[in-house]
């Protein structure tokens, strides 16, 4: 009303960063509960004038960071891009910001057209905790073996059977293909990138958990070998804590191999 | 009693890491508020069976961190140094932690031989504001110039009447030896390094207010030196605030130059 015309709808692609500590999740829960999700659909909502779902590509847990997470959803505001960014960033949270605004194809689809995700998680490994790290690294005090953790990572290399490594609803695939392990160590900290076509809920944790007993030395390589060919999840060491995992990038300029919901046609 | 002999009392020195998000500052106030010095007390209290007295080389304001305060105190307990600071770092709540202990000369007072502070302050000069460093950083979205911040941080080195930069209590000397400013950016942090022997009371955030000021070209060099000449804290640009300063180290290594509260003998 207010003399508007009607508006042509139009899909818009964001990238997003948030501090996990306060949210229980990026995914919509119930009544009452913080998600990434439901602050972006009131932000974007309050713009757009109606209600609006939100389509990220995927979920990330309580206390899980992102500096890259990809959403996409459909507006009729006449905002350009860069307009809506600011907008959306004076609206939304402190602990939630936009950084890229883009109009894309209406058939695009950021969980369905992700070709990979990448993870940056953050151990520091200094003898003694952080306070100002607590939220941000899992502090392993003892010196870790990174030589060992590296060499071990390249078990998980290509396409495998993660089932020992998460979960997923029965019947689907847990096949993934992955395609970066990376462990370094930089004076204190200890950092593992990974990049996989897509993950089994909690696998980045679980892998990350896994190589941390390699370098803690409670576990070898043929342990590791043993716990990956088992395909049982009571085989995977305790998950890492979820304080130090970013959810960093996710990629849709590759082939899209989709292992999750049917056999491999690679 | 519990089959004890009466120990005996011994001066510990301890630097301490905080987070100072969650504190209303470093000093004790009053009931039923959160500070450092507060949890301190409780831990060492409880370590040492009787209420004690915690003594730090100076106070920081509420969401000020600190990877390097210094504090003091005396103790009859019969613990080895390490074995202090793993029971204190074992009760201190997570934003709190011990780095070092040290028994000392009883005649050891954090703040008065201290010979000089040095502060640290990180400014996040990104366009787009970032959710994971809210707490940790000053957002200014415009680039700074931080050849003049340089330049105008010289005005500020050497003995000088800091008046316009701080307050103290009435009657006191407003005098300070500044021993360091230097600004240097990489990518988009620009961080500002601070030694003083001593420092007024918001002082760090009153330069760094300042030099953002001269960064975006708001004053320039002229102004800085009639800001500092005309002794005036009203003449002084908004201070930057609390969550981009960290106390890094106090130093007890240098001869002491008491400027504060009589005049200059050096």
């Amino acid at each position: 009303m207010d003399g508007e015309t009607s508006s042509t709808v139009m899909r818009i692609r964001m990238v997003v960063e948030y501090d996990g500590s306060d949210f229980i999740g990026y995914q919509l829960q119930s009544h009452g509960t913080r998600t990434v999700q439901g602050e972006l659909e009131a932000a974007v909502g309050l713009l757009n004038r109606v209600p609006t779902r939100v389509y990220g590509s995927g979920r990330t847990d309580k206390g899980v960071h992102a500096t890259g997470q990809v959403v996409h959803c459909d507006v009729h505001w006449r905002y350009t891009p860069i307009a809506a960014l600011k907008a959306l960033n004076a609206v939304l949270p402190p602990d939630i910001a936009v950084r890229s605004v883009e109009v894309v194809d209406a058939t695009f689809d950021s969980q369905r057209n992700a070709t990979s995700r990448s993870y940056q998680y953050v151990v520091d490994n200094g003898a003694l905790r952080r306070p100002l790290l607590r939220h941000h690294a899992w502090h392993v005090p003892k010196k870790l073996d990174v030589t060992a953790m590296s060499t071990a990572a390249n078990v998980f290399i290509g396409v495998q059977d993660f089932r020992s490594f998460g979960t997923v609803l029965d019947g689907k695939s847990t096949l993934r293909r992955l395609d970066r392990l990376d462990v370094t160590r930089s004076e204190d900290s200890v950092v593992i990138d990974v990049t996989a076509n897509a993950f089994l809920r909690q696998m980045v944790r679980a892998l990350v958990g896994t190589l941390v007993e390699v370098g803690l030395g409670r576990i070898d390589l043929a342990d590791v070998r043993k716990i990956l060919a088992v395909k049982d999840k009571g085989a995977c060491p305790p998950v890492a804590p979820p304080q130090g995992l970013y959810l960093m990038h996710v990629d849709y300029s590759g082939v899209r191999i989709d292992v999750r919901n049917k056999e491999m046609t690679i």
